[in-house]
């Protein structure tokens, strides 16, 4: 038992060392902090040193939400950049910036925020040295470490970075664990946020004070990625990726760290906008025009392999056969679908495809499909195949057939690939500049530079990039607008094979977690609910799958079902043909992590508004005022709701689509099932209908 | 909010994909457990495979300890050992052995275990295989894995070790983190096992029905200590000391990994009893005649440096003076302690010590040191200088310079050495074979290398070792008895300057916790407790100090305060000239982790018994049979106790001494202060004279 509060013990030793050889320590340097406030007045931040480490706090309203949090790093050969380090420089800067997006959740963009610029160094001629650069926004922060070129810091190799965030209160965590044998396929765990174990990013917190808090980074290029390992109480430090190799992350000096992120907002919607952070702390579009990037709706050979009904390999249940895609084309081209995506039409699927080496073949179509004539066939349509490129985790392999792997596809019109890295996380396999090949984590420095790698290589061509089994989001999709979606997060795909499949709070889950990173390739818009595969089923209604094309944003959204489906079930499936993919606006109206979320959207090109709801288990009544409509028009509101008796488990497939006229100022009752949804077209009329 | 318990998802892929992939994976082969029963009937071991991965679990009386946990290997340059594999071979062991310690806790050891060996193939001829052996002992089991020569296992690069202890039910934990910027010396933490973060071994537990666990690994031998990280919940998983080099362990095959071993006792005594496991599973003295390794106590030019008194580097102040080191031989002759330490008379304590390169002269004395005339000066009066060598944490530069350093100790008789690290974690200074020097961790691969090194060198020339700051005890002292003593805790120095200082239930928390590993130097014996460094004291009572010499086990033991605070004080310090440091048997007869214990142990060298009992900060009066006495015997118990008043913070050096005879079949009471002790030395009547 304990007869007093245990002062937390990281500062001990230092402090009592330095008591004890005062007589001959060199004298530590005055001890200085600085300030700064962000731009709405809510954050404040306060950066300096203590006891000659780097140490960084925030609060929120004058709250402490970051607790003095240590900076650093431990490296492979030299000693650490933590400690004897003094405050040498500190520079501010005020920005309020308008950028627009090519393509996403809204077009304009506003950038506003404080920096302060802190340089850290040791004592002597010969001291290291490195800037600490925040940024304060009105809802989060942003920082990261900017290594100028010096004499003793020529390359850096990083052991480990000991970045803290020490949450200063304690709360609810909603988590995937980092550093298993998945990458990022898991439910996101709830547990008190003092029971978190090795996280990724990003992680959503609920602090008993009702605020909520996300941690992320932003713009993960040449490094390795940042998982948060929870030291002790609610203190949280980074871990950065392993590598095979030796340091996690080997650079020349100068560089800069990604930013590392943090998320704050009184609700759990007011994250989504916060979100934009992670946006603006990366590079403009680094790739001029990209008009050619164009958001769509693609169905494909997909679900059926999944449904256990098609193979990827060849054989009697050959999904990729000529017929089978050509039965997809004529969909596409009736219902106004730009895509069709193709797995298992490329040598390699025959037996364990996964986690091996040389397996795929990414330019030799099995003899069951004519590549070339269906692309042309496509073409005649008015629809593009969506390209596959299946690597089972041999970046090595991948990278080999790159080349000829992208001409391929460009020469056939495909201007959007979804690539795909199933294997078991840390078994990812690289070669090495020198020739050797190792085994390595998904979201390594070596993941990333791949992952850059491709989607530079695809924008060559003028290829959008899909990943699956992916590294993490980090905002990389504003400096490369090719880089459109990605998964990383348990996917539709899970209701058919998984165990267990979805729960029904799962996108409820993501909304507030994986999605505050960036777009997902979640594959809604199942009709066939149940069964999937061995008495699993979806744990949603059908009015929930629509919802999911507003709630879950990716530019490229699949349909993902099989296309009889939607052919029995045109009602419905009208949504799916009507809902954009590119937004004008969004708006997060309502929610509660894990719980529920409201979210609605302005089309880019109209000036229909859209809107999704969905609910965990739990059925219940939302009323949603309108007030995001525009109050000059009237609108048509094509409601898609959970019918009679609605349930995710024992009806799910009952919906109701009706129509009302309403307009700005009113309000819409939306009753959701249990596992339940509702999405909603609001139809701009005619100005002169509507007056 | 969820509407289901969700299943721990680590195995769900794995299903899932054999599900969908069930037409073109290869055919797992059947599944097969293997089972064991311990000696005593308590402990049952289920080891085999799930979905191709191999797992063990364990029970105590029928009831889950260790839920089915995994077993296997991240590989740095080949897939990982952990799928795809199937029970192809088991065999089955009865031992009975009889041993005995050179010195320790006891003279006669038992290992009586059964062992069952799984060996564990992966299909086809070309197949990687591995055995783990497990051990199941009366109160705990062992487990290793062991790699034959094989041709597609020649050297493992392991990135990680997957190692699962999935504790079956809820408790509390008291650790101390690890890959935190100390190495051990934390005050132990308390909290649910659900709070633990990563944590070194050994990690105590009690679990909510009452049995208590310890986890810790034995003969740590050419390879990466073990840490424990918890994934989630109750389910902890092996965390290798990083390596800056690439893999954290390269070994050849075949070879075989340290032991990883759960203690399992009803109680808190029961632990220190099943820790015999530890050396158990240790090889047996490889050194042959060890007779020179004698233990005893010592005094030293220590404590008045940590109290600011004096200082290691040359000065007014200086410590290792001629006339202060004169001082100290002769208070040692003249109270029969063998060994003088003497810190702070080579060169090198000028400037900053720790954490540098080259900065020590290991074999050139200070000026005002008279090294060969004290050591000459010391035999004359039968006393041997304890000799010091402090790295800070530079084993490259002590490396460079052992063979001299150590040929000088055994020139001038000095058979017993203190070593010293001090070093931020990770800031180990390493040489690696091709010249190039890292930064590494004091528990890496390279420093269990260091360690015995050091160990075997000094043996050659009959010199015993005890390094502070050291890599953490795995039971080597069973091969190797030269590696006496070592710290790995935060120790006595604490209290002259710690921030905070120890509390007083520390070393009731150490009893159950590090001193599961082995000896300790705590450094005992504080007598002028109050005040130490700016308003910092000892929190406990004389009477405890004088305890904690039966309580903390050590060979060696120091009479750690200033020799004229004995002088001034002979009652109480007669308990010091007393108390053996070599002991014929060992019983931990009461205690609960972090509030209490009490042990008796019998001299080796005599039929005297001692006892000591300590407290947390609570008064506690505990009555202790005394059935451990020969009942052919009179015993005269010389009582040292907390006089009345008695409180660590308020009064803690007044100490009643009283003696009263006693036998077998009585019962003492002890009545224990606030942060107080007893300590009772049973000297055993001449048996004429006792009937």
């Amino acid at each position: 038992m304990r007869c007093r509060t245990i002062i937390f013990g990281l500062f001990g030793l230092i402090l009592g060392l330095s008591a004890l050889l005062a007589g001959v320590a060199p004298a530590l340097a005055q001890e200085r902090f600085e300030t700064l406030r962000g731009p709405d007045g809510h954050i404040e931040l306060r950066v300096g040193t203590e006891g000659g480490s780097p140490v960084w706090s925030a609060s929120w309203n004058g709250s402490p939400v970051i607790a003095p949090s240590r900076l650093g790093f431990i490296l492979a050969d030299q000693t650490k950049l933590e400690r004897g380090l003094s405050v040498v420089a500190a520079a501010r800067t005020s920005r309020d910036t308008r950028w627009e997006q090519p393509w996403g959740e809204r077009r304009a963009m506003r950038d506003r925020h404080e920096e302060l610029r802190v340089t850290f160094a040791e004592g002597g001629p010969d001291g290291r040295r490195f800037d600490v650069v925040f940024r304060l926004f009105a809802d989060g922060l942003g920082f990261r470490y900017e290594f100028p070129d010096q004499p003793r810091l020529k390359e850096l190799r990083i052991q480990e970075e000991l970045t803290e965030f020490a949450v200063a209160e304690a709360g609810t965590a909603w988590w995937i664990p980092a550093g298993e044998w998945n990458r990022y396929e898991y439910l996101y765990r709830r547990t008190p946020i003092a029971e978190v174990g090795q996280a990724h990013t990003p992680i959503t917190l609920k602090l008993d004070s009702g605020l909520h808090l996300a941690l992320h980074e932003a713009a993960l290029v040449d490094y390795s990625a940042m998982w948060l390992r929870r030291v002790e109480g609610t203190l949280f430090r980074a871990s950065l990726s392993p590598s095979p190799t030796g340091p996690k992350v080997v650079r020349s000096a100068p560089f800069s760290t990604p930013w590392r992120t943090v998320l704050m907002a009184p609700d759990a919607p007011g994250l989504i906008t916060a979100a934009d952070i992670t946006l603006h702390l990366n590079e403009p579009n680094a790739l001029g025009d990209v008009s050619w990037v164009v958001p769509h709706t693609y169905v494909g050979i997909w679900w059926g392999m999944h449904l256990d009904r098609w193979t990827w390999a060849p054989g009697p249940r050959h999904g990729a056969t000529n017929a089978n895609v050509r039965r997809y084309i004529d969909f596409a081209a009736a219902n106004g679908i730009r895509g069709v995506l193709v797995e298992g039409w490329n040598r390699g699927w025959e037996g364990q495809w996964w986690g091996g080496e040389a397996v795929f073949d990414f330019v030799t179509p099995y003899e069951d499909f004519d590549l070339e004539g269906l692309a042309a066939y496509a073409a005649s349509k008015g629809v593009r195949l969506v390209g596959h490129h299946e690597t089972g985790g041999d970046v090595a392999g991948y990278e080999a057939q790159l080349g000829p792997a992208l001409d391929l596809y460009a020469r056939l019109g495909v201007d959007s690939i979804k690539t795909g890295y199933v294997a078991d996380a840390g078994q990812a396999r690289f070669r090495l500049p020198d020739g050797t090949f190792v085994r390595g984590w998904h979201d390594s420095q070596l993941a990333a530079r791949h992952h850059l790698l491709v989607v530079q290589e695809a924008a060559r061509r003028r290829i959008a990039i899909n990943p699956h089994e992916p590294i993490k989001d980090t905002g990389l999709r504003r400096t490369y607008p090719n880089w459109v979606s990605r998964e990383g997060a348990r996917g539709q795909e899970y209701n058919a094979w998984g165990s267990p499949t979805n729960p029904p709070e799962h996108e409820a889950n993501l909304v507030f977690t994986r999605m505050l990173s960036g777009p997902m390739d979640f594959t809604p818009g199942i009709f066939a609910l149940k069964p999937t595969q061995a008495g699993r089923q979806v744990n949603t209604t059908l009015a929930k799958q629509l919802a999911l094309y507003v709630v879950i944003y990716s530019p490229i959204q699949m349909a993902a079902d099989l296309v009889e489906h939607y052919e029995a079930n045109p009602a419905p499936f009208r949504f799916i043909r009507d809902v954009p993919t590119d937004w004008e606006d969004t708006r997060p109206l309502a929610g509660e992590v894990g719980d529920y979320a409201v979210i609605a959207r302005q089309d880019r090109n109209s000036a229909d508004w859209y809107l999704g709801a969905i609910t965990d288990e739990s059925a219940r009544t939302l009323e949603v005022r309108l007030d995001f409509l525009d109050p000059a028009r009237r609108y048509e509101a094509q409601i898609y709701r959970d019918g009679p008796g609605a349930h995710f488990d024992t009806n799910p497939t009952v919906i109701t689509i009706e129509t009302v006229t309403v307009q700005a100022g009113q309000s819409l009752t939306l009753q959701l099932a249990a596992g339940g949804g509702t999405a909603i077209r609001f139809r701009a009329l005619d100005r002169s209908t509507a007056r």
